[in-house]
């Protein structure tokens, strides 16, 4: 009985608009109608006016264009902050004649359109919740406990968006369309914890949505983008209808320097293994210290408190992975607890 | 027969100006003329206009004026990127009548005033290498393999005091501002290798200073500031003519992501004692590249190097140590190999 | 009858410490107890992290208690931005035997200290205002349209202040620490207008403040810092009880590309003049755009919004005057119109 | 007898991927192959890492090629720091069945790609000189006072390209690569001064490139930018063999704040005409002061200098012609006097 089987690349990036090196996975045999995301590392602010993003994504579909593919989730995350490496993480799956033996798997789904009104608010979070639970049924997970990493891709309100909306009669849940951004993420991580069992829906108010966060997803990552109106959702998980050398488990960071918590989780993994991907959530703790000593990244005016995040669990992850080409991405409204966020671990296995 | 015993205070600090937390040490019992040496880490940009060392040294200044102390060696380094608390470490001494047992020692000296065109030149290193051998005669350390750590405070140009030596028919080292605080830093450092006998002083020559990185010492950690012209120079290392529960040793990172050699250099100090202090020099790898992945740092016209470097080696630390009131300073020209630096602990010994 | 008589002084300064150029005043024959108000433009970045707005504060403090001088108003706006020159301007203010006859007059107050939850709320607009005036019986200005320049001192949250304010059950305007300057300028601004019968108070609602933006002062000027927690106040204006060849007038700059309304002011001052201070407040319009063309000051997440203004405004207004040491101060929230700002003007008679 | 006529056009742009106002030139008649030239001003840090340079570029290279043309000039300068507005400015140009009547010319040349280690030395120089007579014959100019506005966008060093040439055994001019910028900007210029017989070529050497700022050309305006290895040149001046409305001229200003100087240029063209284009140099008074003023633009570790610069002068020129959409391009090494800079306008007169 066949299975489904998983690959992942992580391929340097000499800049936003350098995809020659994924170009070179087809050429050593990589099918490129077998790719379904793309996680990028840009090298601009990762902040409202980080171009880097588009210029990747642009360069990134004019090339799956030449290529014949289209629909590809393409993901990018801007901030290579301290040692942090420009890199792209590419997921790809096909079906092999090997039976399942519980493995590395990757699902996707899309969410029907978001109304304006409807984001940052309940709504979004149920129609998330929904999304996550079709993307695992198409990675075969049926246990949430098999789930590692929710990635979600997110819409905002724009001008326009919102004006439509008023035009119709209805409210907004904000007229700021960068505060937009991350009200969405937020909705969005707890429509991940909401499928995943983590939260009751019925327990949720508009209100909570980037105020409560004692609310969180263990193992969301959601980023938003003015280019959809809808959600692109990965989940990676370990499933039995899988097969092949991969395997994913996460950490959830309690703060900034819970080192611990990731080296556990790596050594949850198969010791024979060699490191595929790391994926991580980063953020400055909103209570302005980390283990009763104060940190200056909230009260920074030249530098936003994201970067410095980023450049500094890029440190914790780098000094315990030994690597810099790790996704960290910054922004981790409930996700994971505040000030710290979610680590997923890919391996693969020696063979 | 009698021992000089040191002492080492980590104390958190509020802002440039906080010097409460030091005074509360005088109240607990600490002598305030007992003191030798204060390295700071304040929360400015740790460039060219950080003024936040100057704050803070008028600050300790003032304090200690307030308790008639004169003397004491006040090394301010700006940064706290990442999660980097602002802090003060104090060191003390004072004699005791406990036989010398071999334990943390201290010693400082004061260069004379450097002019401004021999910044960067021959003439620093040798300047700064009679404040060393100074230093150590004064810490009671004979042999160089048991200095661990020697700080140095060093000048900077302004564009005001290039624009003086040039007025006086001088040239300067560089009219680059930031760049005179590398080549200061640079310097000094080689000034410690040509004391510690890493370097023999007839084989440099100015255009080695910060080019020729292949040279460097081991234990040299060098800040330079705006407020000062001559050099303040603080040793520590081990010696048999102090006793108490203090040890150091030290670690050479090798690169930004050399966990490694900080956990084996953990290792070689006493197994039942609690950490004193970090102290650390961080820089972005000239090369570009750590370990094969290219990293932004010096492509990036935002954000200095050096606070990217002090960002992402402050969370490799953390990572290790479990706190974020580590001294971490940036620019670690000619301290340790190119894109490393030196690390010292000191650690207390359980009682 | 006796008159009061203003004097102004522009002094360069070296650094946030340099407070040479003052001291040299009082060599020349300026009684020290005669100052009333210093404004600074120190080289900070004006935001919440700008330690030099303290550092220099420090610095006057020392130097004034060295003369026996006390309660001189001390505002530092940080940001020297573009070509903008750190320097001091020194009011003075002295009882002359020449009958008065319409010159400069200058007035100042302090308020009591305001709780944190008050900031950027009604209390500190009504707070302010009964400062104001205050200032202005100080001034012996009566009627409202002699007033030219308001400046006030105020202050803002830190992560710090939060925290205490919550801890004690209540709670505060904003969390973004960079937001709350801007809330306690917009509050402190309403003041004024309130003060000057430009706004009736009881019009005026909490959430008013920093979003209706058609409310404002033709001649309030606000900064705040983190080093008070109440309010300094200078009015500086005509009064027929004072003398000597001091005049002031002021514009209301449209826009930030006005200069029309700023040469207007200029030539209402007597023309056989020089120019004594220029004082200005500078922000990026609210609206994204200036006559019809979009701006990127708002969207720039690499250098503050207010940083952009007070260059651009400088440069204005540098190329209007022909000096670059203007004082030029950022975030104008309901100090003149949108986008647009007040603009004093001091000019002395020749004589 | 026909002649040339050139087309000046000013679009605004919502992005550095913006292109429709272009294109929307196309509906209104514009003929896309009359088009020599696009120089824009695009929204990034006009630095190292200003990838929105290559991603308008890109923008304009995909149109171009829709509508089938090729080799048109394209010239990005990032930073529209200020009030400055991202913008494009299209010159095209066409043969009418009009006599010449002296008007606005426009030439357009590209020279060979530079080797890395020729960046910034004598070989640069010569290279661009060949390339300016180049386009001062395709515009028809051959009085070099003719020619008023020399534009050239030529290359810069990046950490990788730094390590290429030394593989290859050669030395580079720097391995600072925000140095790389001004040392290929001034050795531009200084092509540029050669080209117009400003200056003699055999007087030069390399050491004289980013040093000896007396010596300059009063109509250079030279960017560099990441995404070309070549040099690409605009030459704008008067010609007998043009016709049409529009007229051009400059002015050098002295220094930042000279107004005065501009005004008259503005003063030397017909009255009864409006603006078309302003196009200018800006740097930091490499002094460290402007008329007797320290200013702070070369100690900011903070804001590059050039950020600084435009904001600053922007201001300047805006609040003398009252647009904001003016081409304000920072670094002017050899471009005008040191810390002034050249200032071309482009009007087209009234009918």
């Amino acid at each position: 009985m066949p299975s489904l089987r998983a690959h992942v690349f992580r391929v340097p990036a000499d800049g936003p608009d350098d995809v020659a090196g994924v170009e070179a996975l087809f050429a050593s045999g990589l099918q490129a109608n077998n790719i379904v995301a793309v996680l990028g590392k840009t090298e601009g602010n990762g902040c409202v006016n980080d171009f880097t993003r588009g210029y990747a994504t642009r360069s990134f579909e004019t090339l799956f264009s030449r290529y014949g593919v289209d629909g590809v989730s393409i993901i990018m995350s801007g901030g290579t902050e301290g040692a942090l490496s420009p890199h792209w993480t590419v997921f790809a799956r096909e079906t092999v004649e090997t039976p399942g033996e519980r493995a590395l798997a990757i699902g996707v789904s899309r969410t029907p359109a978001l109304s304006p009104e409807h984001l940052g608010r309940r709504e979004q979070i149920l129609l998330v919740a929904e999304g996550v639970k079709s993307a695992m049924r198409d990675a075969g997970i049926d246990d949430p406990a098999d789930a590692h990493f929710v990635q979600i891709k997110c819409p905002l309100l724009t001008s326009r968006r919102i004006a439509e909306a008023e035009a119709a009669g209805r409210t907004v849940a904000t007229h700021d369309t960068l505060k937009s951004m991350g009200l969405s993420r937020g909705a969005s991580a707890l429509g991940v914890a909401v499928a995943l069992g983590e939260i009751d829906a019925t327990s949720i108010n508009d209100a909570d949505i980037c105020t409560r966060f004692d609310l969180f997803s263990r193992c969301a990552s959601t980023s938003s983008g003015v280019e959809l109106t809808d959600h692109e959702i990965i989940v990676l998980g370990m499933s039995a209808k899988w097969s092949g050398p991969l395997s994913i488990d996460h950490a959830v960071m309690r703060d900034a320097i819970d080192a611990h918590s990731v080296r556990k989780a790596r050594e949850r993994l198969p010791e024979n293994s060699r490191l595929a991907a790391v994926l991580a959530k980063a953020e400055p703790d909103p209570s302005g210290e980390i283990d009763g000593r104060r940190h200056t990244m909230l009260d920074d005016s030249d530098i936003a408190g994201t970067r410095h995040a980023r450049a500094f669990v890029g440190g914790v992850l780098a000094g315990i992975f030994g690597i810099t080409d790790l996704y960290v991405s910054g922004g981790a409204e409930h996700q994971g607890p505040p000030g710290g966020g979610p680590v997923a671990i890919i391996v693969e296995k020696e063979q």
